[in-house]
């Protein structure tokens, strides 16, 4: 499993704490494609990151993050200016979380179509999985990103992408429209829901109702009509009461059926940031452990990004007997003694 | 804007611990009349507080707090013997929070008419807020908060008032409904349930239906009977499933019409020590900005309040732009990035 | 009143983290029986606790905890190898509480028939309290519970038990019915629910529905048919939403008649563990206050527990003006102040 | 052993941060008297601790605390306003600490004659300590002060003082000469320096030097003169290089010799606020293991004081092989292990 | 009182710990020139701090701080990218403090000619103060220096420099002798040692001996000699044992005479990041209150250093009395109480 | 380069705090011989750790540590009871740093001959660390010890040894001479003091002077008499002022000549343990990069325990450049910025 992707240091306040009220911060790290990695890891999926990071002490944290957590660090490169970071205030009740991204100029950020020998990474891999923030972040990462998927695709590697639209990047002067398609073209799993979908690859908001399942496949069928290379879309479905209480679910689509995961409550939300990514983990996980089981992939991902609330920091500390233990309806109420 | 009242040394417990499992206090500083400007200062009004604080370290701290919080600080007399103090602990599901004052003979409690020169204060103030407190601290402050009200009523200054009933104060020998009719005399806007507000003027209890919309102005009336000064009432609207588990709205009256804000689920609460000064300090938002628009004050106060559940610390840290967000709706279940 | 039953260090993580996550623990003390005198304590009775630690610094550190919270060291043995310590992760959500048991080999675990002169410690005594927790630790605690509960009935001693099944101890090699039936014909008042109880004594389950009322006492009789000893059993009812959100209410029967405590909302939960031990404690409080009032009794053990939720650490650090002002449904949501 | 005197709540900073700089406070206890009986309790004497807290959630706090820390709380008086609390900010290198009361009206400042039965609290005592802080608090504690002094007098009970003196307090209106004469007049064991002693009775300054140990016995004898009762005077060495480095020793005469504890280096210190006390304590413990020990008494106290210094808080956390571990060498330097 | 220069946050580890040890990073905030406004305003001096802030979280945040240490904000200009950051690891003993710069494209270093209107800067003002960090920081930010330096000559007032070399910084294509000598000619009094003079103005190095006074006068009038404007020119001496011990003095020259400060010794150094500039500031200070009295104004400087070496973060929080008090003698060793 | 030892979870108190002061513990890991592999890997060294940890969630989180620090994890073997653990009171000034053991019935204690099969652990190895700590674990881990040397010794593997003497532990029922001689038979180089190793091997004391560099020869040999497969011997010496002062430098003898390190100051200690495992790997790196350099080596290991005692947790975090750093006496006193 190859994943590529920036890994930033997350610098959170405690306690709901307004970052104006920040006297100090929890370091933790994350980002998204990282994010994944780590889940599958924790599932006993043997993961490669490919990132670049700077040659100073940060960077050095980040590495023995990226060792710690079990991803292999192979095809981390080193060079570069800083690395990204990311302020977080968790919001509580009817206030929401915020990010303040303080991660222009990175390592990540001004990689090189050079500093990657993909024809190494690519060597025996199955599986590679990008996200919509990458080609987000700079023109440098959006090229290299198209360069990855096509090298990949020569090699029959399957490919997964998250959407993960991020309104407050897109900043170097193109627009998602302008780059995702051609990204998207040789995807094989999509996650993200339809219209943001849309709006990445330019088309108009189809307004999808979710719980009627039966309109949903020619919905699907509309937004993916340009791309026939994508087998297969998943739609987290959360709804939101309030920062601190939502409602979690998932659907999947496989150009045929619709399979529909149990919508789960989560009160309270520890922490949402990287629940996406659990969900996206957990998809891939079902999907590698058996291909054709729809139903299980959606199930494994809907019950992992529910979990994944309960956790602080962006990683879903969780296990298979874990998720699995939620699938089945097991109390979470008991204390395990 | 010029608000009077004590600043205090909050130390409070973290993780909803109980007095007696504290091993560490946070040290934070509120009162209601100073939460009151913080906030107003967050929404861009200028603010004087009038208070007293002692010459010790503890004063040049709360000094220094005062001016962060962007509030002037020309009226802040120094001398006396020391800061008030209060001790926190914040409660959870069915144990109420609790407030264990330490405040006698602070600085302020012990300020004298000569301290202030009310002169200098009001010139060119346009509003004057006050709360029921500052007259439970002792009598002088009861003293000095009526000669306030006359001078700044000579000058046609609009003044507000927080009824704020505290049952562990008002122990100086006076009764509230000895000293709190003769101060509402001069005040133009009121905020406060109409049993305390009975409670407050000797009055019987009214018991309210706040649900029965159309029979409220009569009972504002009656209570307001001997008040014609007072134009404006408005209530805070608290319905407590628990300590952690409130809805709040609020309902405004005119002497003519009543307004009410849309009722909203707070849960979890993280703090709720000043969510009653947000209200005020958002009423008297809406009031400066259109001060014909009572919709908009009564919306603009309960969502203020209601975000405060949100934030620890006795200070409202929002700005206008989430308070609106609030009103209409937009999302907190998003995290903003 | 006599307790007797381990004390371990307890390590938990704070804010919801993982085992994985902590870079530190917060370091406290617990075990079911020494939770139970706490509690008492704080009602008002003398509790001793009978117990064994070691002679190091960590024994040294549990006996000041025990003299801190009132309970007396008249019998609390010194000696043996270590403290017994149990990790604790407290989840959230979807997420289940977790605890690792590092208790093997401790001081308690291996004490001898010699080590407590039974003699001494019932002088006086007019109840005693144990736990299931202590026959399942080792044969050696299992010996002396027999021999300390057969002291007891000679004295005429009032006894009660909490069942307590840990379904991650019982690991000596006997099972609970092997053991658990000899104790129990000797107590008097027994806390747990049915199946439990069956399990414990070897019996098959009988599924009970505890909002079925009028078949209730049919059941509990069918349980307790060999028990004719017990003139007392209570359950407690929980019913779990999340780990953090759960109902809680509690029966008793007297072996003519059932009554039932109101069903309480807990939301969130805090710290569950040691709730068990609040309703117990409350049970014997409610009991002892008066014997005959069985509805007494069980309001305060199921409001004893629904605040012990609230509470961070194993102990219900509660007093009976608090407990009497739930049952009375006094305001969990103002701050007393 | 009785020691009477406040117990204080202290409110330090970490990290040798200044007040001004505190977002949080540590939360202990101490006072003079208190310190000395916890010192003495961890010597194994039975001590009761003779003082008057309130009714409220900090009385309580403190309570568990002399229970904790094995201290006797048999003549513990509740009742009055408040807990007197002191802020604390360690100093470094050349800045000083810095101590900040805030204990005017508390409980203990208010006592009254009637709250201490004498009678009862002496029943079976054989050593009375006091500290000059007591006198300094205000004049009811001065009155109560010469009170005990006289019952423990009539039943020859040992009476010991540490002069204390407090430049921060005596602000009731008497000076320190006006009131301590009396009360030195019924002491047998004094511990300070002979110039506070002269400046405590009202003599003019002496000068002494303490390394000219020839003619420390005159100096001691000229200050001594009114008061024929006292046997033994210990001076504490203190030689400060700065705040954080400091050498210690220690002086007793018993009225015929000098005896002199070896000088030792502290480096650095890491809280010497109690370090007096400790001395004290050491004293005390030498004196009553053999009363005519005085160079064990001297040796124990100086080595006891210099332990202190390495210890957070205001007691003197060590037990009698450490103090006597110090005293023959043994080494600090070596991890024991 | 006008500085110019950039403010930072602070990202430091506790308790000496490495970059790659930290788990949270504390945050607070500094910058060479504002932490002279700092102490000059701790010292009673009216303080404008002109800079430029993001107009983010982090920039609000800064601002709230820059009121707080009751400097003024007249001048402080919003916009631009970021907020510059910088990691610090504290050392100990043999080990180094560590400084990582994430300053680059800041707001202040992208700060333009535009931004700052230095003639309303400048109306009223008598002082100007700059480092030799501003020039290092981009072109920009020389060029606006260079500016202000020609405003400030202009309208006569006093001009102050820090040479402050970074060798961590200088990176956008200048050396330091292609920049300074042009601002230096402006300056009137500079701080730095001879040979960081030498090296930014390109002259080769001239190793003074700072014990030789006699020799040192020729010595500064060679390094001074293309600067006739330059009238005093001040030294702070450093003798280093390791990271927590030092020695410091400080020597002043005003073209006729040398002036030496007693050398003290410093241990342990709680935190030296500042210490340069709370001597600088002690500096002007002495000038300001005399500037005739160079024996005063080197002494309070190298008191004032000394003294921030106990305190933790970038500013010498101290008042006029702690630092006389100190040059005095009078006792770091004693508890103030 | 392979490491064989026990890793332990670190329970250490902040602040100086004693174990009874504790209200929360520092979680870190150590053990000395993975400590030698942390600080190998720091300076570049490819190292496996072979051990055995439990299978539970601390076990998993070891294994975390393991990878973070960059060592090898094919040789660790999974299963047992427990993961030992150590609790760490860090003293100060006259106070000596304690350790309780809490490691009894841990997995590596109870490891089995079966459970490592060296013939896999030693393919490609060419240095074998272990030390005098796991054969005073239990008669277990003393068989193992002599297995894996006569192993390592057939593949004519180099193989370095701490003596590394513990009073607490040799519980087992040997001591260490009876198990200590022959183990040490097949080691290459061994690191210790004069006197341990002839406590160790069973032989009188010879009190040697390490100033006295030409007799040590002689010493030396008579202490290795019977053990001529000894070819370097080397020992920190170690000169204890208090717990916060020390004097730390080195010798090393190749049995023909003595190398000496410079003595240098250390103070204050931050954290001393692992200090000798600083020493021990600063050795082999120094072997390892120059076999022959004798003064390089000793220099590197005294320069590396040097600073290791300012680095908080067991483990040495510093690179080969700040150690040479330190050798070439590049200043400790600048913060590097």
């Amino acid at each position: 499993m190859i994943t590529f992707g920036e890994l930033l240091l997350r610098l959170s306040t405690e306690r709901h704490l307004r970052l104006s009220q920040a006297n100090s911060f929890l370091a933790t790290f994350g980002g998204s494609e990282f994010n994944v990695a780590v889940s599958l890891a924790n599932f006993g999926i043997n993961c490669e990151f490919v990132t670049k990071i700077p040659t100073n002490e940060l960077g050095e944290r980040s590495l023995e993050e990226i060792r710690r957590k079990n991803v292999n660090t192979n095809y981390v490169i080193k060079g570069g200016k800083r690395l990204g970071v990311y302020f977080l205030e968790t919001g509580a009740s009817s206030r929401a979380s915020n990010v303040l991204y303080d991660r222009e100029d990175s390592s990540f950020a001004n990689i090189t179509l050079e500093d990657i020998e993909w024809n190494e990474v690519f060597n025996d891999a199955d599986w590679f999985h990008w996200s919509g923030i990458t080609p987000a972040i700079s023109n440098n990462t959006a090229l290299i990103c198209l360069k990855a998927l096509k090298e990949a695709k020569k090699r029959n590697i399957t490919i997964s992408c998250d959407l993960n639209y991020r309104s407050k990047m897109w900043k170097y002067g193109k627009e998602p429209q302008e780059v995702m398609p051609a990204l998207l073209k040789y995807t094989d799993i999509v996650l993200g829901d339809i219209d943001t979908a849309c709006l990445m690859i330019g088309q108009p908001k189809l307004n999808p109702d979710y719980n009627n399942l039966s309109k949903l496949p020619a919905l699907y069928e509309e937004m993916l009509s340009k791309f026939p290379n994508i087998q297969t879309m998943a739609t987290t479905l959360r709804y939101s009461v309030n920062a601190s209480h939502q409602k979690i679910g998932g659907i999947i689509y496989n150009r045929k059926e619709i399979f529909k995961a149990t919508l789960r409550e989560v009160i309270p939300v520890v922490d949402r940031v990287g629940s996406g990514d659990a969900f996206m983990a957990g998809l891939i996980f079902g999907l590698l452990r058996d291909e054709k089981n729809y139903q299980y992939s959606i199930d494994f991902a809907a019950a992992s990004c529910c979990l994944k609330h309960s956790i602080s920091g962006d990683y879903n500390l969780v296990n298979i007997k874990e998720v699995e233990g939620l699938i089945k309806g097991s109390g979470a109420a008991l204390v395990a003694r």
